[in-house]
């Protein structure tokens, strides 16, 4: 898998990703990973959802994963911050 | 499917889902879906890490699947929001 073909959600709008996911399906025509964090997540949903739903029809969710990852926060402590990865691909 | 083993995400806090989580897998020991809607589901992939990393290690996510609704907004026209489904089962 392409580094370009991961598409990192986070605070722009949802149709500035949806972009992203189809410039990168144009390139690869083959998958893309939508990643995100903490209040991220609904957004990725979002973009996912659009894509498939306005612009690419073929477009397949192929596997939605969730984790949990440790980051420091402001003051020094380590808290939990939950992902997805959400990867999709034109379908047959 | 019992109705009982499904938890609607909303608007409390993350630790009122992880016990209505933990209920309904007392009762049922089986599995247990979270349906959540638009900026609630991040709250969901939150209630679900933290039950399996906190509460109860073998519990493993199943599936997860995303769609889009149609909603009536306030206003009255319709517009579509994303959701997510994780369901989640003790064990093997």
């Amino acid at each position: 898998m392409d580094q370009g073909n991961i598409v990192y959600i986070g605070r722009k709008p949802v149709m500035a990703y949806c972009l992203a996911v189809m410039t990168a399906l144009k390139h690869e025509d083959s998958e893309v990973i939508l990643m995100a964090r903490g209040r991220a997540i609904s957004k990725a949903v979002d973009v996912a959802e659009v894509v498939r739903n306005q612009f690419i029809s073929d477009l397949v969710v192929k596997d939605i994963s969730i984790d949990t990852e440790q980051l420091e926060s402001e003051d020094g402590g380590m808290r939990n911050i939950s992902n997805i990865s959400i990867s999709m691909a034109k379908g047959k």
